[in-house]
């Protein structure tokens, strides 16, 4: 193992949660390496983290050990469960839906489930910490070697946790897909559109299209053309863009599209895009 | 010495303070490790800061220096100290409260005064910033072994500053504390009952609670029942819950108990719990 | 090489962009040590991250890489660069102002810029994440030795990008400069006025100044005193000290002065500080 652990939560970096679960790590073995992915996943967004997973795991090295805690069922029947990625990867997680991304993307070698008995001080009975007293711990003692994956307990014959993703599709003149993610820092949201089916798409770099995003009944309508980055439109200005996972995307250039429009992810929004015929 | 380094601060992620602090201790010897525990305690929430260090520290292994700056009166009076655990853990913080929790759970074998020998710079004046000049640099200086604990300098005789901590208590009828903190994130409120008690209060698992919150002559009251962990009541329903040091803690499932209640923490926020009768 | 990176972005710490980038690091070399500066710089704040930059790096080791991304004409014109200081550290950044303050405080002893061949996936064709398939890559194949700093690409022969700062000055009864930067957490402003300029500028320890803040047109109007630290002075009262680049600051004791005052910096920023004649 590369005794790489990197943690992603929803705790935020306010309280003490993570620098308990990181005493626990380098107490098990003190040459492990703890690297942060982000703390700050929405409150029990499942589905936000595993989009981020499936946008930072790729770029790993083999053998991370990515911990993902987003638990709003903790304690409950949902599963502890250590996931081996057909690329090599681990992540140990509860099975409660983390794991879809990196599921379709690519795919799962074999999923595990933690044995009640590997967890911190099998003497308490509280159940509202497994990121400490499970999760941290596994992390650890997989990534040191300690535990081989063989041991972290039964295969998981079930299916795992999963949300439905909503494809994308095309036809002759209208490309469709979802949101699949927004920034919140600079407010661009990334759809599943694949790039390639824009660039293909498109008449010339003049080209205006017509979008639509519909969530719930409601329907934005806007226009905008598809440039190399941001900065080849004038501020504030909507441009279509390639993004980092070669997916079609939106932005107002140094502005935040999804304040502007009040726009957010998942599968019930959809968005159009369209060329314009005038 | 381990060489691990941890920080916790009121200083926030978002300038450059944490930045030069960990330069300086890389400077020192690089081959120490510094690891974030919190850079968002409140600010100058001295007693949040003296909390989250009971809540990680124990986790941590022996040696493990834990730097502690919370400083509103950073330049005067108060003592820069280290502080050696009965658990062999060193703290290295103004003594202007943070050992409180510390002192109460696990004991402090010795304490000693900073000299003033032992900063970054001797030849600087500015007397603001001995997070980077001082405790980044004793810190260092002590985890690498440049510097033993007996020549940080004389022993504190005088008593450490400390809060009045509420002790919990307890006869037939109620069981009463203090809210010791809450989580800003998820929005329970930890109390400093012991599990242990509610436990042998119960009558059984369908036992209704009455809570009394009070504060300053304003009371909340409510209705809450005791299970295992948040999931068992259905969202937005109060539960007490097993909390991760063994303490009572209230919560709203997937809600934040804290906003809802306008609840904070402290010696001046007591709870009490009683059997209902109906 | 030290084989340390550090990051500072305005990306902030609530999406997957860091955690890519370090996944990027580590690939490259799994030994090379990664510490976050901030990612909290102010969105598209070049100014602040020149500024941030100027705060941390003379605290650290020679050879440690800077990686400093705040890019909001990512993927247009301007140049990707490393700069070498002449105090031996390296700045791997878009050539957009982040070098201003370091220019003028230490001096860059040469600038390269990045050759195109240098990128992770050259087949790939988004722009718009240069800080994860330029500034991260790069940064990891220098400090790991894999590229030499003259292998980087061509040196730069134009002057970098730099902003415009106001120089400070004084006469009999004046001491001008501007607030170079404020702190977001305490709220403190900072400013370029050598502090050995009001200690001799000072007649004695009770000497109250007055003191102009103006920018474009308004002026505020206030009387401090100049103290060795902030808990010299009441809770709430405001006071000229001693900041940690020795500098002129102002504040007021526990609560923030730029929000009391409504104060932002930069060159625009001016401030007065003249002895009172009462």
């Amino acid at each position: 193992m590369n005794k790489l652990i990197t943690m992603m939560t929803d705790w935020t970096y306010a309280e003490g949660a993570i620098g308990a679960c990181k005493g626990v790590i380098k107490s098990i073995d003190s040459s492990l390496e703890i690297i942060d992915i982000t703390h700050e996943i929405p409150a029990y967004d499942i589905y936000a983290a595993s989009f981020r997973l499936k946008q930072v795991l790729p770029f790993w090295p083999k053998e991370t050990v990515f911990m993902v805690v987003v638990d709003p069922g903790v304690g409950t029947s949902r599963r502890p469960v250590v996931a081996k990625t057909l690329s090599g990867h681990f992540i140990v997680t509860p099975d409660n839906g983390t794991l879809t991304h990196i599921n379709a993307l690519i795919g799962l070698e074999e999923v595990r489930i933690i044995d009640n008995k590997h967890r911190l001080w099998s003497s308490h009975h509280t159940n509202v910490f497994h990121g400490r007293d499970i999760f941290a711990y596994v992390s650890a003692k997989l990534s040191s070697d300690q535990l081989s994956f063989e041991d972290i307990g039964e295969v998981l014959v079930d299916p795992i946790i999963t949300f439905e993703l909503k494809e994308p599709s095309r036809d002759h003149d209208t490309l469709q897909g979802m949101i699949e993610i927004v920034d919140p820092n600079f407010g661009n949201a990334w759809t599943n559109i694949p790039i390639q089916w824009l660039v293909s798409f498109q008449s010339n770099e003049h080209t205006i299209f017509d979008i639509l995003i519909t969530s719930q009944g409601t329907t934005i309508h806007l226009k905008a053309v598809f440039a190399p980055t941001f900065g080849h439109v004038s501020k504030g200005e909507c441009v279509l863009y390639h993004n980092e996972l070669d997916h079609v995307a939106i932005a107002i250039n140094q502005e935040s599209f999804i304040k502007t429009y009040n726009v957010s992810y998942g599968p019930e929004w959809i968005i159009e895009i369209r060329r314009t015929h005038d």
